[in-house]
Formats: structure tokens, sequence, C-alpha cells
């Protein structure tokens, strides 16, 4: 089945309009009509080759929301009409020790992505910047009705992301939650932290955003280029979400933590982070790192999202825009997150 | 009270034989008579100066262990002539939210060591190369008849150190513990695991001490200097406790923790430590530190040791033989505790 697709024709290439090849529906497949896809900063990353030699052409977008065009003979899951998404997994071995505990992003084997990976019958993966995807029905989810669908495409990476964090580290009421940047996944965090019932503060570079961070349900936001943030704030958070990959100073993060308060963080600064053993021996703080979430999780967090009415604050855009839209998310030029009408490509 | 101590006179000059004065029993004091001191290597970091500024003479010892010779009006939970030990931290401001919850170590106001730190009247605390010690009831511990005097003493530094992060992060049946580096601190934490029921691992510089390693409780002994280890234990331990305090390569450890592993310090290297985010965000990984423990948990750590008859490998000394024993430590060259005979300064 050949469908339309926008891909990277090589490393740092601007993304163009082709054609991709889908797969057969197999006995365990979902084929899915997508029609939102949305743009996440590791799309970027991957087409500018900064996470190193990728299978060219690419099609990027792990954010998928769609509706089911055909199932395969064994499928019980998924059926033909409903609204299903993809995020960023669409396959791993299914029997590591990661796998049976529902955790198949963390797969032993090594998870396959939705895009630009090796799936496991030697074929490359292409993501949801095209018209239609083959999809394992076990690697997709159900999309609540109540979710707008172009909002609900970036739960599946920036609301996974972060939520699954939030729950492994017990943010609820009587918590105190620290996010850190609010772009695409700082205000999926701070969604979710307040209404998973914790205490939300937004550590931002600047106040610039404030009156932003305070609607979508903080407490209280802080600068980060103040550095009396860091003395006024010091020893009181249980949590604190990292979502910036830029380098940043870990120990004066570390410092905010309460007692055996834990720094997560689920962006991959690319150089190593200088960490001073006295900032975690002090007060038995953690520093860790989460990456997405399991499938079950996923459609746990999707439920929660439609039952707290949380989506993404989105911009559309047609196909043809991503390559400006590019650039503006590497501008921060966005409030929250890009999703491309994926109509505007059939 | 003027009474005989063993003291550094100045940054890096010997230790050497003087009389210093400890404070009359107040209602809620124990005056203890010293029968045993272990030195601890935080001994001499504090009396060559490599943490800072002192408050000369320093009289170290944190590692203690005598009998009740005298209790204040108020106290009711020592009695004379029992045994009991002293260990790290002599005060807390007893309000906060860390000694509220028995995390007395972790006090926020900041606890009072045992030595060279400002007690909450404003003196100076003196350790336990001295004959007697006056101590707050509230922070001396009572050591059960079951253990060795002299073989305890390490216990109370060495001992709690390794427990409290063992069973704060449940090392118990069916986890698997190893243990970087096999010196005072590592060999404690070798019993204390096995003892506790994980699978133990040590993981040394090179196989010269795996025969104790294993007479000591370790299931299993790799040397950190062959490469292979890092390749053929990737990915298998749920806690590591690293008991050494020169740097070492993080990531490389971090490499060797399972889904949800931690590695916890409880050495502080003097420089910032290089962690990789990927090495966190792969596997959902803490990087963590853990000093000493609350007062209630060391009772419980005694208590623990004396169902279990574990106490620290020890070698026993003269007082006139701290400044050599010191050189010994620093040269790796003892198996694995030097305990001071305090029955040498009478």
């Amino acid at each position: 089945m050949r469908v339309n697709a926008y891909a990277a024709p090589a490393a740092g290439e601007p993304l163009a309009p082709t054609t991709i090849e889908r797969r057969a529906v197999g006995p365990n497949d979902v084929l899915i009509k997508i029609q939102y896809a949305g743009i996440c900063h590791s799309d970027i990353h991957t087409v500018r080759g900064d996470w190193g030699a990728q299978p060219f052409p690419v099609v990027p977008g792990h954010e998928i929301v769609g509706t089911v065009l055909e199932v395969g003979d064994q499928v019980t899951k998924h059926q033909v009409g409903t609204r299903v998404g993809v995020g960023c997994l669409v396959n791993s071995c299914g029997k590591c020790s990661s796998c049976v505990r529902g955790d198949e992003q963390y797969c032993l084997d090594g998870a396959v992505g939705t895009y630009a990976a090796e799936d496991r019958d030697g074929t490359f993966t292409h993501g949801g910047y095209s018209t239609h995807v083959v999809v394992d029905a076990d690697f997709v989810v159900t999309v609540p009705d109540g979710l707008d669908p172009a909002a609900a495409a970036p739960l599946l990476c920036a609301g996974i992301t972060t939520y699954s964090p939030l729950r492994h580290w017990d943010a609820g009421p009587g918590t105190k939650v620290a996010v850190v940047g609010l772009g695409g996944l700082g205000h999926m965090a701070v969604k979710l932290a307040h209404a998973l019932g914790a205490e939300v503060t937004v550590l931002s570079q600047s106040l610039k955003k404030q009156e932003d961070g305070l609607k979508l349900g903080a407490d209280h936001y802080f600068a980060t280029s103040d550095p009396a943030t860091f003395t006024e704030l010091a020893s009181s958070f249980d949590l604190i979400i990292n979502t910036v990959s830029a380098s940043v100073d870990v120990n004066a993060y570390l410092g905010l933590l309460a007692l055996d308060g834990t720094l997560v963080n689920v962006g991959a600064p690319p150089k190593p982070m200088r960490v001073n053993a006295m900032s975690l021996i002090g007060a038995r703080r953690s520093f860790a790192g989460s990456m997405i979430g399991g499938i079950a999780q996923t459609q746990e967090m999707l439920d929660f999202c439609a039952e707290h009415g949380i989506v993404s604050e989105i911009e559309v855009i047609a196909a043809d825009q991503i390559n400006e839209a590019y650039e503006r998310v590497l501008a921060s030029d966005v409030r929250y997150r890009f999703v491309i009408d994926v109509s505007t490509l059939d």
C-alpha cells in the first residue's frame, strides 16, 4: 500500500512530500487512517542528525491520532471506526522482564521506535507524518471520545513522558512538584501534576510565560534566571521533572529537593552532567531519568486525561508548514505544540 | 571534668596525647567511659584539612562503645553500667520534619557531629579518641550484650552508613545488590546485605580480597579493572552501594543497574561526577546518596547485628599507634577497621 507522507530525504535537509510503502495488514495489525500528528522536538533532532546516522528518508511523527480502517483476523482489542492513538513505540520483544511488567519502553531486546527504527521484520519504521500507518494492535491505544483528536495527539509522547514519572514517583495530594521548562513537555507536566493533586511550581528561564503557567494549573512560578529562586526554594520539592534538554546546573536543582526528593530528567542533554556527591548525600536525594511510558500506562494516561478534561495546547498546521514549524520549535516560538492536520496530505 | 585524649593540634599534624574538658552531666546527659573507638576514613579527612578549616585541636572518633558511668536526672533510656554506643551525631534540633521522622542525620537546622562541630551550647564537640564523653541521652544507643564491644564499635558509623541505604532501598530476598569497594564500609555492606537476604556481589578493583569477600557473605566477586565485568554484569543489579570515595566512572556503574535500579553513593568524591542522562533515562535508573542513619535506625541496626551475629572485622591498636594506623588506612592496608583500645589512654 503506497501512501502520501512528508519525509526528510537526508540529514539536515528540509522535509518534502513523498510516498512510502505500508505493509499489508497482518493478523494482529491495525490499519489506521491518520488524522493528526504532533511535532515533537525528537523529530527535529532525528532528521537533523543530532542523534547519529538515520535510515533516510525519515518520516517522523510519534504522536499519532487517527481512526481504524481495518483490523487483522486476530485483533479483538480494536474495531473499525474507533479513534486510536500510536505513540513512540510500535513493537517490543514481549518476553523480557521489562515487557512482561508492561514497561515495553525499556524492552531489554530494544523496543521498536515508531519511525527511523528497524522493525522486528527487518524493515524500517515510518511515523505519523503520513496518511496511513499499520501497527501491531498491542501498540495501539484507544483515544477516549471526550478528547479533541488534534489536541490529544501530543498526549502520545509529551503526555506519557511526563505522566509516567509523575506516577512512578507518586505525585499527588500533599506532594510538591516542580516542572523545569514550560514547553511541549513542561506544559503537559503542569496540567497532569495539577490534576493528580500535587502543588505545582514552574521553574522557567524567565517570567514571560507566567500567566500561561498559572492558567495551566501551576500554583507558583519562578524565574531560574533569578539566583534568589534557588535560595528561596531550597530543600522544598519532593519531585522535580526536568523537561529541558539543554544543559542545566544539576546541583542547583538538586538543592531544591527536600529529604528523599527526586530530580527526574525526561530530556537528554547531549553532554554529561556534573553532579556533586554532597548534593545527593546531604538529603538522600536521587537524580533519575525516565523515558516515555508503557502501553498500558499510556492508555491509563489517556483515560485520566479524558476524565480530567486534559489535552495539549496546540497550533494546528498544514503539512506544507512543517519546515517552518521546525524553525519555530527551535526558536521556542510555540505555545505549546504544533500538530499537523494530516488531511492536508491526502 | 578533664580527661585524656588524642588530638590533632593542627591540619596535617600528627595526633598527640592531650587533655580535654568534658561538660558536667546535664539532666538529659549520659557520661560514658569509652572502651573502644573505631578509626573512620572521615577522621583522617577531617584532621588533614581535606574538608576545610576545622576547630583545632580536633579529637576525632565517631564509632564509640563504652559503659554508662552516670546519667542525668531525666534520663530513663540508659542506666549506669550498661554498654552503649555513640555514632556520628550527638545533637540535632529535634523539631524539624527530618528530626520528627527520625532522620536526625538530615536535620534541617544541621545535626551536630560527634567531633569538630559546634554544639547547640556553642562549644565544640570532641570525639571518641578519649577516655570519657558526655552525650545527650537521645543520641546514645544500646549495644546489645551479644556483640563484642571492640568489633561493634565500627557498626556506629560503617555499619549504619551501609545498613541505612540497604534498608531504604529494600535490599532483601530476591534483590541483587552490588557493593563497590571492600574496605571498612564495603565489608560491612557485604555482611549486612547478605544477612538481609540479598544476593550480594562485590565489585573490587582486583581479585586480591576475593577469598575474604566470599567469606564475609558475598555470592560473587568481580574485578572492576577487568572491562569484561561491565559487559557481563550489565543491567543486572537492583541496588549498588558505592563505598569508594575516590572518583569512579559513574556511567559504567549505572550501566550495571537493572530497570528501576539505584546506585547509592555513601562516600563523597571531592570532584563532581559526570553523569550521562541516557545512563539514567534508558532504564529509569537513579543515582542517589545516603548519609549514615537516624538514631532509631542505628538501634535497629545494632539489634539486627546482634540477632545475626554481625560485627566488623577489626585490628585493635593502642592509642599511640593511631598515626601509624592512619598511614595504613591511606594505603588500604587494613582488614577491615582499626579500633583503638581506649584503656591505653587511661
